[in-house]
């Protein structure tokens, strides 16, 4: 299985990061074709120290790394990835990778 | 459930990193008590642009956000903390949090 890890640093605007990443992102994400499971943070991300300057993560899954990339390539996916400007101002890592039990 | 995201950045020695991880971190982690699943990364940690200087992510589960905070503050748990030292040169980042589909 493929995973997309998507890392959002603390928005300016946290109540409109929240409004806009369920009203928008969610179901522009969610239309990213092999998307198989669409995970994301509920409450505070912590840190080992407290804090930990991430607002959310969100987790996506992908029957393989083509299937993500395709995914990510697709009308679909730009457009997922182009709506983080419109939200993301604190910043965002995304992260991708294969990946199977330890 | 609740989840630990842990991000290894690119050590010096990525092979003497691998070794470690498999044959010491892996055994130690698995010990922490609520583990539930764990996950990790398989071959490249990629980036939109391409490389994303991150080594490997591992994923770890737990029932709860106070089950895994019951882990993390146990002997064992303790035990998988302090070995990042040995090994996690590029430097770590763990972030933990509550999470449901989106």
């Amino acid at each position: 299985m493929a995973r997309l890890v998507v890392i959002y640093k603390m928005p300016k605007d946290t109540a409109a990061f929240d409004r806009h990443y369920a009203n928008i992102h969610i179901p522009l994400a969610k239309k990213v074709p092999g998307l198989t499971k669409y995970d994301v943070s509920r409450g505070p991300v912590l840190a080992p120290g407290g804090a930990s300057g991430v607002h959310l993560v969100a987790m996506l899954h992908f029957d393989s790394m083509d299937a993500l990339q395709a995914g990510l390539a697709s009308p679909e996916g730009k457009a997922a990835a182009d709506d983080l400007k419109n939200f993301a101002d604190g910043g965002v890592d995304l992260y991708f990778f294969d990946d199977g039990a330890a």
